[in-house]
């Protein structure tokens, strides 16, 4: 417990309600078990190893981060089982930089061309690093088509790497009503992928894939490993995709009223607190807690413009909002610490350590 | 010098050309001062103290920042003449900390209501805090209507602060061809804002405004001082707004390709390294140097997709780009530090000091 916590803070700041982030993750856990998934969490979303920790407390096999860096800190704090779930491109560098890791955890990587299956087994070829290929199941972002993903593995193979598995990012599921139809290209592309290791003969003992959204849709007959990040602390876009209820939202920026003009109020976090992250179907820049029906109409760096509509009563000037901002992944990265938080009151803060770790 | 900074870096990282940062600061005070205009740049954008150390010594009469904190971490820097040009809400700790700052330097800071006047005033009373009034000039962010400012300079002056004047934000410039009516309505708006003040008797000496778009069409006789941020280093919104060209680009983030898909690229930087600004008006999530026909459709956290037009050669997997971020104030806010380029070699990196300082 740090006694800085619980003194009075300026906003703005983020607060992390541990009760409803212990919730998500047991919730989570039980589904995966269910589901005859391994929970594999993307700490991408949070960056903080005190929620990693909590994460394997409540059955995850180990953390998928997103860049090397990531992953170094994550080393550096003790976690042994990490999965970059990104086709890392093996500049002399990273590479360099890989093999370290390597010596320290059991590391898997993500590969998705035979140039860079080629450069990575000849930079890091005799270590452990196992890898994965990566599949495009529809968000058509990285990852090969499910029917290349043989001639990737064969030549991450001859390159001297251990492939162990596919993996895919079913994102398309960030939409209204996809979430269906997300996991479902995602079980038929991982199927195809593994079929397409099999015919050279390389077992697809992983098969990795999942998001936020789609999760409790996920295969588990066919997947084998689930990476979901948002779903430990919620964002706005999953109330708002119908994945979770207000109720499961951990994470939320305080902040002050700091002008009024009419119904709308002005808050003293913008973009630099909450990301300027707004989706084509997103219905504004975020929500507030306790006033279903206010929107952030516009979002400077330093303002965000709550529209209050008729419905709901005009907070006051110097007033503090609980925003729950639109993507929760990006917002926490603008942050060094989250205030922990249990029934209001401040007991802890959790450093950011993986904050602006993009190597 | 910093002999790390010579060495091969892993990409993402934030490049700072330091030729064009110098040509853009010493044309925006020629053009400042053959406007009559004081200059006061908007730190925000860059949080750097030895990019603003280079504004004073290219005629800035002082620095404008957005916060408190960043107030505090220029000040610490040696930075003694600071206006905190937002509408201040003074909570108790935000106001000790006011009074701290007040002891250290010459400080403005600007005001939007009378209940924040009055308890500015009880807070700080008998300090030296210089106040300005923000006036909506129609951006419709924060700010009282132009007719309205006399009220709030005389409750403020009433409870002791030293009001020395107006200033207005014309954000609404940010817009295709919306330069010259936005800089026509700030100086409507600093003109009857200044006579409302005048009708309780109380000097505008100070009126405060412009933006980087507009700035070339800000009003000399109208206003005394100009707050331009983005200027010192542009932006790809900038060169989509007309107001620069992409040889005025000072800042870009290098990035490298790490998957192909047909005619696009997928870069290893995402929103967590340029930001997720993309304004309505805008061709995508920011442009790249070299290939001004391509644009980035698509953005994921650490995924950039650039779609290269038949009229440009696809570059190679592991090629580096220089993407430029749509709006670099957010971008830079991402980053600890800026690498210092000149003829294209790593000279020096500069701390991005006040990255984060939102409270």
């Amino acid at each position: 417990m740090s006694s800085t916590a619980t003194a009075p803070r300026d906003t703005p700041y983020l607060e992390l309600d541990l009760d409803t982030l212990t919730r998500n993750l047991a919730r989570a856990a039980a589904a995966a078990e269910s589901s005859g998934l391994m929970l594999r969490p993307h700490a991408k979303t949070h960056k903080t190893p005190k929620m990693g920790r909590l994460q394997l407390e409540h059955g995850a096999v180990g953390l998928t981060v997103a860049t090397v860096s990531e992953a170094e800190i994550f080393a550096d704090a003790g976690f042994d089982d990490l999965f970059i779930a990104y086709p890392v491109w093996p500049s002399a560098g990273r590479a360099q930089r890989i093999r370290g890791l390597a010596e320290r955890v059991r590391l898997r990587l993500g590969v998705d061309s035979v140039e860079a299956a080629q450069r990575l087994g000849a930079a890091v070829a005799n270590d452990t690093v196992e890898v994965l290929v990566e599949v495009d199941s529809g968000h058509h972002r990285s990852g090969v088509s499910p029917a290349d993903a043989g001639d990737v593995a064969v030549a991450a193979a001859r390159a001297g790497l251990a492939v162990v598995g596919v993996f895919t990012f079913p994102g398309h599921a960030y939409a209204p009503d996809a979430r269906e139809s997300a996991a479902r290209d995602e079980a038929s592309a991982i199927t195809q992928a593994a079929q397409s290791l099999q015919r050279h003969r390389i077992d697809p003992a992983v098969r990795s894939g999942a998001s936020t959204p789609s999760r409790t849709a996920t295969d588990g007959t066919v997947l084998t490993e689930a990476r979901p990040g948002v779903y430990a602390v919620n964002d706005a876009q999953q109330v708002e995709l119908g994945s979770c209820g207000f109720a499961d939202v951990a994470l939320t920026a305080r902040a002050t009223i700091v002008s009024r003009r009419g119904r709308d109020v002005i808050l003293d976090a913008g973009s630099k607190t909450l990301g300027a992250d707004r989706a084509a179907w997103a219905t504004g820049y975020g929500r507030v807690l306790g006033l279903p029906d206010a929107r952030l109409t516009a979002l400077s760096e330093h303002h965000a413009t709550v529209s209050i509509p008729d419905t709901e009563t005009i907070p006051e000037l110097g007033d503090e909002l609980r925003v729950v901002p639109n993507h929760v992944c990006n917002t926490i990265n603008l942050h060094d610490e989250l205030v922990v938080v249990r029934d209001g009151a401040a007991i802890e803060t959790w450093a950011v350590a993986a904050r602006g770790a993009n190597t």
